[in-house]
């Protein structure tokens, strides 16, 4: 099978990820597609110290990529809405499908765009531009493809919602956090397209274009920024039972669509009012499946490159494969399936709940931590309960730090084996989960 | 374009689930598709009232489906993996298309069914098969394309997630809620597949393989069900910042691959502990993205034919566009895009928060009162506060029910030009965000 031929335009941030990623995991991308994928050309003004080119050729006119012959797929990764249209209308107009994460182009450009794709019969992909590495853009138009979508509401600028949580959860005030996010590189010097709503008005006009199919119409949202919350208003908001959030809100019924982007109270319980930081989440009401979300980080290099590759492989394998084939049944091409091992349970490695009844005299707590210190195993949590009125055996509850689940299991037994325990050990373990 | 031909075999609650799907929103997927779909055959031993099938030829015998030569896509939503086996095994000889929402024969027996597909040149999709209508398996195999999945855990059976949230948050005993839990029709009358965690241990096979790449191994899973929790241990977990939850997780490093079900502490504070309920979420952490976590309703007639009819949709697609046009820029073919009128702000309708400085004397809060109720406007909440000593006027709360916008701002207008109205009163949308 022939390499499938990449072009990438801008090696900023986001350009030196996809560069990164298609490298790392290029032998598990091509066991996904079924044929290499192959950057064949850099388009960039100057070079990126994070991430080593190596012997791909980098040409300092962007448009030479989208002129070379050898390229199937160019990414845009340049940004702005000027030279990137140019690049853009020019790829196509050679015959090179596009991939791009250049959300104010797509909102503000994206018929003309798809206009010409459509006449030049190429793809134009997208994922990257709205919520980063979450596929939102592909949940809706393939994995919702049977429900009309009621309405959708998404956290979609990461840095709003990182200065929403900051004061939510310090009390801080609005000006203090994000000058916090300008020094950590979650908002830009000029944070206007953040704060007043302009970023996530772009990602709206995209997610309510392919929820409600209908054209792009970025002119026509409303857009209210978060410069005029108070904390007073994040804790009257929260003595109400409510969040504060700054949502794009797509919304679509008889009388016609509402876009509109603007803080809002949302109820605390909602799975939504829970996603902080600098982290995305777009809740989908649709008529068939009732309620989906789709959760994870927003911007950053390699969670957008995540979703620049995907759109790869996706326009990868449609030149590629049979059309029947297309995805393989379990991701991978079967004769590439692997036969790494499963490990038993004995060998997993996770921390541990431990509840026990133990006699309630002294030296018993002692014993027990002895024989997990023997194991190797650290408390890392205790409650110990008064025993009730007349017991003789009080409680003890215990977290341990992560081991290998046999030494626990053999500590464990010694445990019980002790006189001063009554019963069997209560085992659960517990998972940390951390991103 | 001609139609793509569907038989459905099964007309359950997921069968009657997706006939009425495609009927009710058959316009809107064939502006997706750019083909129509129809329903050539059903097989059922009996009718479901649930389903209107009109004129649909429903064939008693199942098998009379996959012999049907008419017929581009067999639908099997029988159940078990006898004769479910057969039916697939008959379908993929006969060239057809196979969608399934059947865990227990994909996990089972998937890779058999694969290499037969295989080599017939024919799709086998299963989307509905783990985690109903939550599009995880595309958004595995597709949208994370770019990563190496480091790890998942998933909360994949609803009954056991309804049984622990109640256990939780009603502080009722496991027997207890499973006995509701069958009354409400969310547990089968032998409980055994959902709270001993095999149901799970289907779904996390099926997520580990196209997670990793690595044939369907159901008989290596560890598996430990939900039964032993008691409600003690859900307290003692709370108290020390953690839930219970049963998970499904899977792991992979460079020793090999965990597969396990079993209940697991985690930290109240992850997104995911927060689940609560029937709803499935999967959390999904992955070399190049980072965490992306996917929520939704795990089962369910219409929320598992979301999937099943996702599928069906696929493989319309590649059945019937050109490759590059697989699927549409908008999601939605070009020429099928709606005029649909996007409404300017005043005419939404939403809740609002509002916050006043009010002097502090007798009739300021009645005055209010009255001016919203002329404009048809409640109050659902207030909060008024003492004032600081020394101070003169005091903040005043209030949500209001839905209404629309341009009512609103014009009560708030007259309630700011009152002269015991103090600055501009803060407006802040409230959207419930209800499923």
């Amino acid at each position: 099978m022939n390499p499938v031929k990449v072009g990438i335009c801008g090696l900023g941030t986001v350009g030196s990820g996809t560069f990164n990623v298609l490298a790392r995991n290029r032998e598990s991308i091509q066991a996904r597609v079924g044929a290499d994928i192959v950057v064949a050309q850099i388009g960039a003004r100057r070079d990126n110290p994070a991430c080593d080119t190596g012997d791909v050729p980098v040409a300092r006119d962007i448009f030479e990529v989208v002129r070379n012959p050898e390229i199937d797929i160019v990414v845009e990764l340049i940004g702005g809405t000027t030279v990137a249209r140019d690049l853009v209308l020019e790829a196509i107009a050679n015959g090179k499908h596009v991939v791009t994460a250049n959300k104010a182009l797509i909102a503000e450009y994206g018929n003309e765009i798809f206009a010409a794709a459509q006449e030049q019969g190429v793809s134009v992909n997208f994922e990257a531009a709205v919520a980063g590495g979450i596929p939102i853009i592909k949940a809706l138009r393939e994995g919702l493809a049977a429900n009309q979508v009621e309405w959708l509401a998404g956290i979609i600028n990461g840095t709003g919602n990182f200065i929403l949580t900051e004061m939510r959860e310090k009390g801080r005030d609005f000006a203090d956090v994000l000058a916090e996010a300008q020094a950590l590189g979650y908002a830009e010097a000029d944070p206007t397209f953040d704060v007043e709503g302009i970023d996530a008005a772009h990602k709206l006009v995209i997610l309510a274009s392919i929820a409600f199919g209908i054209p792009l119409q970025f002119d026509k949202v409303y857009t209210e920024g978060i410069t005029r919350i108070s904390t007073e208003d994040v804790n009257y908001a929260e003595e109400l039972g409510y969040r504060i959030k700054h949502l794009g809100i797509a919304r679509c019924d008889d009388e016609g669509i509402e876009l509109r982007v603007h803080p809002t109270l949302i109820p605390e319980k909602r799975l939504i009012a829970n996603v902080n930081g600098v982290m995305n989440a777009i809740l989908v009401k649709a008529d068939a499946v009732g309620p989906t979300l789709y959760y994870g980080p927003g911007a950053g290099s390699e969670p957008t490159a995540s979703s620049v590759v995907a759109d790869v492989v996706d326009v990868a394998r449609t030149l590629t494969a049979e059309p029947k084939h297309r995805v393989p049944y379990l991701a991978f091409h079967q004769d590439t399936l692997s036969d790494h091992p499963v490990k038993a349970i004995d060998e997993i490695q996770t921390a541990y709940y431990l509840r026990m009844s133990a006699l309630d005299k002294p030296g018993v707590l002692s014993q027990i931590a002895q024989i997990l210190s023997d194991a190797g195993i650290s408390i890392e949590a205790l409650i110990q309960k008064q025993p009730p009125e007349d017991a003789d055996h009080v409680p003890v509850i215990l977290l341990t730090n992560v081991t290998r689940e046999k030494a626990l299991m053999s500590a464990v037994e010694q445990i019980q084996s002790l006189d001063s325990i009554d019963d069997e050990v209560v085992r659960i373990r517990v998972e940390s989960l951390a991103g």
